[in-house]
């Protein structure tokens, strides 16, 4: 729950200090509490350790405003010591590539990119050629680059194909651990979001020890649309800004959603885990729209569970799996960390101009804490 | 939005009246509204034209809290005259009869019943009985029975097998038009729902003619878990009921969501719609945990588009469609109508004494009514 | 291949010994060696230690031609002591209980059984009972009750349903190792398949140590049609008898198919080794006709990789898996026994009368390996 | 069947002349009938009014071995026309671009490119160019391109790459009605089969007008292993060349296969027939191993079905369906193309030498036909 005071005085410091301190702002900051379960440390896909996210943002002239972000299971080779994995497709108007290697063989052998909608092809180049050239992959001759995408078409001249091999490559490199940068940047720079500016958001969630103890991170590419909803605030519908409102059609989007834990669950978990992510998107107002790429990859780096590319013939794999029976709070932990990282996409975007002049506002944040204020609880 | 002063009429209107008047309280009759579109007449399943809905309410001795809900697609012989309809599956934990013949053929042939878990085989007889011995069937060998459940062995002796052929031939005769009885009745006798009495359901979405004009139902049998939201306020956690509570694990359960609409859509684009009720669940702090059986069964009855079973060969089929691109207006009213149907489910039912002198309350109402009030808009 | 002056003798003693001799006759004791991988001891589902099957045969009247087969992965309890599982649909038109269950959580809990359509009912209640008295079960409120069936309604009075619960239990209890009885027995009692009497058929494939030493065994209910081809010999063209000859269409049919496996293989590989057995059928001819529910179930009772139904919270399955590379000999088998299982069933297959007086004729033993004779290498 | 005396014929003379004129020899033409249904005019999926192929060969130096195989659906503009398609995956170990869009939209909208594994991102490049550059495209900033591909890292130097946009461009715009090119090009350049020289192939299936006249057409990119069968016949254990041989594990591989049809089926009915071209493939002894990328498209061209990209919001599409019922024959009809389709491949395609020096013979045809003889029916 919000607590008022704090709140007014948070939105008095945002009217004082003006939309520069808006960047990197998070919604837990502001002391809106998504979900009844703690966060990791940096509520941050990071905290599940191991895993590494890099941007290479590209904001060049009036009209490019793209760019990409990538994901890294573990800092290992992530060909020669592959993950379980699987994807859960949300609405399947999207591009995303590598989609059916990951369900047949039920694991992720690549950097995951996320770029736009017509860089999927820069995105799979960038992967291919960081991994041939990786150490130990001398012999390699197939990879799944797994590589997602948001149409950032509205901000960004879509159509001149300005992501390249070595923006892709830029970004794995730049991948690490930490704090995760957010809004405008990497493969969410140019995105939109409910009629606002969208971007790279994320969030964790720590189980407690009595429910396994487990770390849940998600980052997500949000360029979607529906009837914003913060916290089960209907902050859309008071800002007059939501989709069929004066019941007409509006534009469509998508969100790309990447879910880690280190959780040790199969591919089959993890499908069930990804579909739960939706869940999440659907309690930030998104309604998975026609046009909508809503993907989610889900993947463990639990390290026992590992698989290696290179085995002797017929060894047996040895694993270990939670019980169907301890899932729910690996959903619930799922749901909770999309639907905040949603909202820190769109808290910690800025206004962007692009594209012939076109500028996407950024959620008015001093509006929105007053009408999430509004609606606390008064008791 | 809520309005306050309404609200508070009716909490003392409740409050005066005492519990006998809950029976059939439905949401938006105290003032709740969900989402931005407008319901049908009746804010019902039965809104799309020709649906009927049937119960059998089957209360017996101390231990019997079980049921049958019947839906039929339309007045005709659904076997001769069949729809197309689609199956999503939220989470597989359940019995589901009848969903791979939809799934290949696209296509539904009987009515759906809904009933508790082992009744699953009674629902097939008399789902068969009642098709064979309709006139015209006389020489089916082969029917797609389609039988729902949710387990309401808390309440109700469920190892007694207490639903009989003989119960579903009745609730399917007992399909009708007009006001669906929601709560404790049919299939909903004995479940319960983010620890709360739980039942049957209903609601409805009438999109403007702008969008289409087509209507959208939903109808629900909730026995599932979670963490309690109504209209985006935090109920469960402000009740101090809900989910993993004190970092406990808890019971699992199921959702069984009826999806019906007269838009002209073929079976893709129907699954698209069942797959949307689940985020109309997740609105409501439902979370699919793994014990749940969460399906959804979408079907359009639109007249041009039911399929003969008897017909010339080669004969094609005149179908007429919604393009995708005109398909979001009705993904948003299947996630506002689920989430509704959900809420009014929890509002009409009441109380239930069952199996071992067990108690399951109903939603508090007044007090629940006091928190959204606390929470609404003061501006 | 096929050794020519063997077959002349068996096909003169068949000739002497008339049709008594038929029972049972199995494609390998005529010569017929279907692919180039080993068969285990019985060549039998059976082969796979700790598989059980059992047949109820149901022949009463004129018009009663029906029965029961089921198989149990292991001696246990099955609820208590689960097996990976999968499900795979060759096409849909069929009414398989449980298949949903088995996809979302991986596993089997009960029997599976076979019997007709209308049977599928019958089918659950036996299982349930048979599953909730078992001792260690007296808390159980849930079963997935898994039953395919084929349409068995030319020969048999199906509208009758005639297959009962106490049908079920007895198939269920006969249940036993060793030596499968094929033909017109259990659930092949009233089949037909490509035109000639169906029924019930086996076979199973040992893969050498080199290839892992794992057992793959089939079990098939046999009811469709197609173009017949044994071994790859065109039987059913030059026996002019096939679907779609003058180019009229046909009648439709089902296949059941039961994979069982020792191999060490999760609920992923599983699937995929349940879309070989397809591959299987169709060597035989079968073309998953519209009207056909070709279904394939696949298990591993590997011992260590059974799951418990009662567990401590939070306690890890420790899992052993075959690496995917080293799934294509397994698929391979499944393929090869598959085919076999389906000859077997025609081999074994008597002729019988049946409702109306309708006869069904076994295939021509003596016609068909003189057939397959003059199509055999020659060099 | 086969005619032996013309089959001699034909021996002899491929003896006589040597492998030049082994070339593009089709199956048909040395007197192999696969299946009973009669092919299109030309036996190649062109035989589909309106389908266009084209290719490009690569054959460079000692290294480079490969190509791009371009079919389109029809000559008009594919992204504002688009047609109903689908995709069925055999095994999943591929890298396929673009399925996921289809399965969710239910169409296609792109030329279909195949090429080799990592040339998929040179393929998609060039779709998009070709479909931002078609007049009428002006404003598209969305295209789902699809591209397969099988690995020719055999033959040819697949880490270098060496596929280009502009090769991908050019074979788009080399497509044309008539015959296909069959064998050692375009995207068959560089592909092993059966461990014979593999390679595009193609044929097709024109029912009767009493089954609906309607035409499938097949084409193949062959790369895969398993036990050679040719239409029922063991030529690869003949000749001693098979999978698993002295139970060896044995190398891997892929077969893309591409279904037309102007039949009047919507985008489920186009998943049913994609599935059956798996159970061709199955016909000629290929087991989708592990490592196999076995993916089936198929699409419908039929005129009056095609889905404009732009429409009056509200339109409905009016569709003309072949009922369920009247799918059999077409499924047929898919899996005795694809049978021989990929037999064709085989007999078209010509030794190749390519990378380090490796050498891949083709099929020996004059032993092969010697073999065929050898079991063809000798009454």
């Amino acid at each position: 729950m919000v607590d008022k005071y704090w709140i007014s005085l948070v939105i008095l410091s945002c009217f004082a200090m003006g939309n520069e301190l808006k960047a990197q702002t998070r919604a837990r900051d502001l002391g809106i509490e998504i979900g009844i379960l703690p966060t990791g440390k940096l509520n941050s896909i990071t905290d599940v350790e191991g895993v590494l996210v890099g941007h290479l943002t590209k904001i060049q002239g009036k009209d490019i405003r793209t760019g990409v972000t990538a994901i890294l299971p573990h800092r290992g080779n992530l060909f020669q010591e592959k993950t379980p994995a699987a994807v859960f497709v949300g609405n399947g108007f999207g591009k995303l590539a590598g989609s059916t290697q990951i369900e047949e063989l039920g694991n992720l052998e690549s950097p995951i990119v996320l770029t736009n909608t017509l860089g999927i092809a820069a995105g799979m180049e960038g992967i291919i050629e960081y991994t041939l050239e990786l150490p130990g992959n001398e012999a390699v001759q197939s990879v799944n680059a797994v590589v997602g995408e948001t149409n950032d078409g509205y901000l960004n001249d879509i159509r001149g194909q300005h992501v390249r091999k070595e923006d892709v490559l830029s970004a794995i490199r730049a991948a690490k651990e930490g704090r995760v940068e957010e809004g405008n940047v990497g493969a969410g720079t140019g995105t939109v979001c409910f009629g606002f500016k969208g971007g790279i958001g994320t969030s964790s969630r720590k189980l407690p020890e009595s429910l396994g103890g487990y770390t849940v991170g998600v980052l997500v590419q949000t360029n979607f649309g529906g009837v914003l909803q913060i916290n089960g605030v209907p902050v859309g519908e008071e800002l007059g800004q939501y989709s069929f409102k004066n019941h007409l059609e509006s534009a469509d989007g998508s969100c790309m959603i990447i879910v880690a834990t280190d959780a040790p669950v199969n591919e089959r978990n993890l499908k069930r885990i990804a579909q739960r992510a939706m869940m999440g998107l659907a309690r930030t107002g998104g309604i998975a729209s026609n046009g909508s790429g809503d993907y989610v990859i889900a993947f463990s780096n639990h390290s026992q569970n590992r698989i290696a590319h290179q085995a002797t013939t017929l060894d047996l794999l040895q694993n270990e799996m939670l019980r169907n029976d301890d899932m729910s709070p690996l959903f619930l932990a799922t749901i909770e960390a999309t639907e905040e990282a949603i909202i820190n996409s769109l808290f910690a975007a800025n206004d962007m101009e692009g594209k012939e002049g076109r500028i996407v506002k950024s959620l008015p944040l001093p509006r929105v804490m007053e009408i999430i204020k509004s609606f606390g609880n008064k008791d």
